[in-house]
């Protein structure tokens, strides 16, 4: 029988297709807005450092956070109906959070002071909105204010971002400028802001909070596009605090110590309210720098980026943008594949984020001005997320600004009185957040795909200086005993398996660069996961520093302060990603592993057992797609020769734990990791061991699907005869060739060429099955 | 008769004089440390950064200021008993406060973290201390800390400091590291501190406070000389804010979050306390540098200006800087006029403060960080007391500084938002305390007094744009209105007054530039004083905006909120340097004016008409010789032609209201010009208008005094016959020809030569007693 042929990559990219196909008109900004997901639907450019979305909640954190602190961790939810405000910084994804700096609302009618209830939206400036009159695309968001007949609009660019209001009714407008929002607000979460009037169209303002980063600084200058009558400042604690520029009577205050005439306002609770005659007669806007570093940059960074009133110009500048960025990817496939894919790839093309000014300069970790000479700085390093797939992917669909962000990471460490790359880093902070040094791991797959452009020099010296910590979490004992004991650190167990793994990206990195000794010592420490596999359980397991396996132990119990972050002993007993061979190995062979991974699968899990976690979600039985541990398990059939399995698996929590609707994503978003997962898993392949260069081959998700490279070549994936049934590889080719491996190489991809699979309703069980066409375990010194 | 001749100035200044004769033997820095003097005893250099002084008190503020606050202005008041700790930063006089930076108390024993109380210091790490085991001079303090058996030493450089602490007993000394203590302090004074341990003998310290300036940031180095056993990081908020390592058990906490390893604290009530074995065995060094910048510049300055362990050498090198800077004056006289003549110099010579790093970078009043290129940065200009006699005192006694200390106002006014020069601004921030706009008569003062080397085109421009601002005080008004109507503005009698005195130094100065108009213009403007002098009452009166006077008026009232600023009509109705001879017109001639002056000094005050003012004090009558507005007052006989009145009123303040003991200053020494009024009155003479290049005579309190000029000459003082009852000038010679008239020039001054008066204890009425041998009243346009 002949065989027939893919359809052959040049359909989708003749010369003649254009080469930006406005991907952006895919995008859906809302998926993700709902449910737990943790998006944002407002306005941004790729990796821009302002991030301007609507507010839909103000909640303040008593003693303990409450859940709908937690849902809205990126300021917005799907399921309210009102909105508070405008603010212009947030993150996409994240579990915990901060920011929302900036809340600017407009209004009419009474003057309000307080943001109201979402119950009583009238008893503050909050208003009620309605999906149906709400609308969001790349670079772009709209809204009705219900309440007061206003038409806001949203763009932005990299550092500065326009608001535009439209009028139906009033005789005046007010906008707040509301200084004391946040996310995860607390009391005295502000630490200090100011305004100071420059003049009736502009202001310049400050604030620090105490947030997930400590004394985090941003500067704002604000330009409206015509002059207030009047403004108010209100310092709401002026009992304690001086008040300047909020007294209403000059002579009722000593002049021996305040003059009231100056336009500015200090203090932990400052409110600014402008107020705006004959509103309707023509839109009101709002022009907003942004910067880490000053009142001056900030402005420097709105006159450079917005030299203009025409919001128009800006936001289709910014469409443009995306549409260059989005259009790396080209697909086929229905309406919600394309949307779910487009705006995965939108999502994770957020972060990190440029945290520098346009005249280079930045805060840096230390506290101090750094100047950036030849590099882009980058912040936000979500790295126990991201360093499993967002940042592979990154190599491919944003090449041009690895260096920087690894970079960017180098001078993090330099920067860093601890001598530590990053962990869970923003915004010239260290959060300490999550485990491991995954830093490394990111260094090591971009050097190793032959991605230059940063300092190795100083990559491997911070490397070495990060796994070697003296101090950080319980290195010196891992070192000591091959683990971290129990005893020493809680999430003993999962801290040691993902050393582990850091541990054999640094042994791949320094064998690349010629250093055996060094590459040796790390393949050794890679092998420390077998010193928490209890043989009897067949589990990893936490142990003393008198090697005495926990006698508390229940493989399906994920607690706070046990010895697993996030997770349970179940889940986290795959985590080899680098010796899935060895695993297999300890766990008794393939059978053995391929059962434990369909009990995974397949057992519910008893919902007390993980109570306190919150992040734990998107279950199929104990598999928890919403959090990051389980993220390549399903690949991992593949190593024990059934693929198919695999195969079957991707598609079940393709069909059951996304669509393009707003609750869409199975769990936080966490700066893009979990759409990375969707991308690659659409594509058909994931890099379950970033550093080895070979993707786990799982289940084309769309018929076609293209990466064009930096090198001018492209990488096609095409599937015949997928459908809901047809979920199974028949065969594959690569290049018309034959393939018959369940992994492709990141030598593949760069290559370019097309990746063909041949699709059936019925497992091909004899395809990819021998040990030589599985995934490669490279060398651990086994 | 032969005349007697005087005796020659080189008899004092002989070539083979020392030319640093050692005057800092002579100060006593205890000096105002009793009363309301509001000085402090600690180490520091000529005009230093650093002010390292005991703080006796730790008292909160509750809803409004106590009288102990104001008492503990310096942080140290001689009358208490207990020691709390040293502290970096002191202002030297105010009358308000702020600074206190880092408080630095050892002790053995129980390790306490609290301060305790001044009754049971027991409870805390407070000590008892007596005055007889207590001695400070330039450049260096001493103190035995009882309940711990710990003589503490303290030096300083300009930018860095050094303690020692020599310890007689103890297994184990502690060093308490305070971030919480403050002048003024409150509640929530602390806006943000943190802390982080480099080594065990390294610690990098930042704390930003809001008082008297907001969100006052300062940065610290501090190095132990030996390494602590342990340190302890005491976050206080740790309920509400997150806790870096400050829990003690590592596995105590959600790795997830927190990584309670790092050696670092962040919050807003920070105490560290490191701890120190066998502290008999040598004595503990702690070196502290600091910055305004950032912690790598106050590790820079502390390298830079202490490179070494040698507590000795700072301090000798100190106090040789004082030895240099106080040989600008030689004397003879009593030990107690030694004392108190060169303490007030000392006291002179300690403000504006530099404000700049070795590297030159400052912070900008507008918040960013300067690099200045070619001058070193002042703060701390406290004008409405200094221009009158502290900073033309300082063109005779530190003239190398006043360009830079005149170009650092500039700076501010180039800095500033609002296009003004400093009214009362220290460390960055204008606090907008006091009235006029006195910044302009120390620019001029120094132009016409011929000292160049700052930019006098930005003069020009920051001079005409400070005194027309659109909205400071009431300047549209004064100048619509000729005067601040009291309709507009508190305090706008004394406003008014001061206004008129500044313009007329801006048209002397701009008369000097050749710019006619504008000389002009500030001539009309310096006549202002006319249209609030009630006719009727002769006294200056509140007039509002209908030209209505005051119906509620008291001359002898001062309150808060009133026509006047910190005085009564009484007082201020002679406030018109410019022009006494115009003042004396309104009165109705000499013999009226004589006897209104006569009467402030003899009529007594009614205090319940003053009790708001604490200021208010050093009482002669109702001259208050202790606040600035009277400080001119005793030297206006002279213009009436009554000199021998002065030199009786002179002779009356410096005997009642002047001592060499800790109380020994009337009031307030308010950053110098209560001594500097107390020198040039030793001397003999006093500039009533700065800016006249004139001195009005008073009677010299010495019998040789000198000052050497930059210019290489001297211009001394001689008085024969001085004593107890001779204090009346019988005659004068300048250069041994007679000299008929009661003043004395700034040319006479810079000339050198030698003012010689014959001294009797009967008044000479016959002695310039003439209409052109009375002090000038220059053009005003009468």
């Amino acid at each position: 029988m002949m065989t027939l042929c893919p359809l052959a990559p040049q359909v989708l990219y003749a010369k003649d297709t254009p080469r930006d196909p406005e991907n952006s008109q895919w995008v859906d900004p809302f998926i993700g807005t709902g449910g737990d997901g943790h998006t944002f639907p407002g306005a941004v450019t790729p990796f821009g450092m302002v991030q301007l979305s609507p507010d839909t909640a103000n909640l303040y954190r008593g003693k303990d956070p409450q859940p709908e602190i937690y849902k809205h961790s990126a300021g917005y939810h799907y399921d309210d109906s009102t909105i508070i405000g405008f603010s212009h910084t947030h993150f996409s994804g994240t579990g915990h959070s901060d920011l929302g700096d900036l809340l600017i609302m407009p209004m009419i009618g009474e003057a309000h002071i307080t943001a109201g209830t979402a119950e009583h939206p009238e008893t503050g400036y909050r208003s009620r909105f309605d999906h149906d009159r709400e609308t969001a695309s790349p670079g772009y968001y709209a809204v009705d204010l219900l309440d007061y007949g206003i038409h806001a609009e949203l763009t932005a660019t990299d550092r500065a971002s326009m608001h535009r209001y439209s009028f139906s009714r009033g005789e005046e407008a007010h906008v707040m400028l509301d200084l004391t929002t946040s996310m995860y607000n607390f009391d005295n979460k502000v630490i200090w802001s100011d305004v100071r009037i420059l003049d009736k169209q502009t202001l310049l303002i400050h604030r620090s909070t105490n947030g997930w980063a400590n004394n985090r600084p941003m500067y704002f200058a604000v330009r409206f596009s015509r002059p207030f009558t009047d403004i108010d400042l209100h310092n709401l604690d002026n009992k304690r605090y001086r008040c300047n520029g909020c007294l209403d009577k000059k002579n009722n205050r000593p002049s021996t110590i305040n003059n009231p005439d100056e336009p500015y306002a200090a203090g932990k609770a400052i409110k600014i309210l402008a107020h705006f005659t004959e509103p309707t007669r023509e839109p009101l806007l709002i022009k907003v720098g942004q910067s880490a570093v000053s009142y001056a940059n900030a402005m420097e960074n709105l006159d450079t980026e917005i030299d203009h009133w025409d919001f128009d110009r800006v936001r289709a500048e910014t469409k443009k943008k995306w549409d260059t960025q989005l259009s790396v990817i080209n697909m086929k496939g229905t309406d919600s594949q394309k949307r779910q894919v487009y705006t995965a790839l939108y999502h994770a093309l957020q972060a990190p984020h440029i945290y520098q000014d346009v005249n280079g300069e930045y805060l840096g970790l230390n506290g101090t001005i750094q100047k950036a000479t030849d590099h882009t700085n980058y912040t936000l390093f979500s790295l126990w997320d991201t360093y499993r797939a967002l940042h592979p992917l990154l190599t491919y669909v944003a090449p041009d600004r690895v260096p920087d962000m690894i970079q960017s990471m180098l001078l993090h460490y330099q920067q860093s009185y601890n001598n530590m790359l990053p962990i869970w880093s923003f915004q010239a902070h260290e959060t300490w957040t999550m485990i491991g040094y995954h830093a490394v791991s990111v260094i090591s797959d971009a050097y190793l795909k032959g991605i230059r452009g940063f300092d190795i020099d100083l990559a491997k010296q911070a490397i070495l200086d990060t796994a070697n910590h003296p101090s950080y979490d319980a290195i010196p004992a891992y070192k000591k005993y091959g683990y971290v004991p129990m005893d020493k650190l809680a999430e003993s167990v999962s801290i040691t398996l993902e050393y582990a793994y850091d541990d054999w990206t640094i042994a791949r990195l320094f064998e690349e660069l010629g250093d055996d000794e060094t590459a040796q010592e790390f393949y050794g420490r890679a092998t420390s996961y077998k010193n928490l596999f209890d043989p009897r359980v067949k589990f990893m397991r936490g142990k003393d520093s008198q090697g005495k396996w926990n006698p508390d132990f229940d493989p399906e119990e994920a607690k706070l302060m046990g010895p697993f972050t996030e997770g349970s002993s179940f889940q986290y007993s795959f985590y080899v990603p680098h010796d899935i061979a060895g695993l297999i190995d300890l766990m008794g062979g393939d059978t053995p592993f391929i059962e434990r991974l369909d009990t995974l699968f397949t057992k519910e899990l008893d919902h007390e057992k993980i109570k306190e976690h919150e992040d734990i979600a998107g279950l199929i039985g104990q598999y928890a797609h919403g959090n990051e541990p389980s993220h390549h398990i399903a690949y991992l059939y593949n190593y024990a020769g059934q693929p198919w399995r695999t195969q079957a698996r991707i598609r079940q929590i393709m069909d059951t734990l996304s669509s393009d609707k707003p609750d869409g994503l199975a769990g936080n978003d966490d700066v893009g990791q979990m759409s990375a997962w969707y991308i690659f898993s659409s594509m058909g392949f994931y890099p379950v061991a970033p550093g080895d260069l070979s993707y786990a081959i799982g289940a084309p998700q769309v018929p076609e699907i293209s990466l064009t490279l930096q090198n001018g070549k492209h990488f096609g994936v095409t599937a015949s005869n997928l459908s809901e049934t047809h979920k199974y590889i028949a065969s594959a080719t690569l290049n018309g060739a034959p393939l018959n491996r369940s992994y492709i190489t990141h030598q593949d991809i760069m290559a370019g060429g097309q990746l063909h699979f041949e699709m059936s309703d019925k497992p091909n069980k004899a395809w990819a099955t021998q040990q030589d066409q599985r995934p490669p375990s490279l060398s651990v010194n086994r």
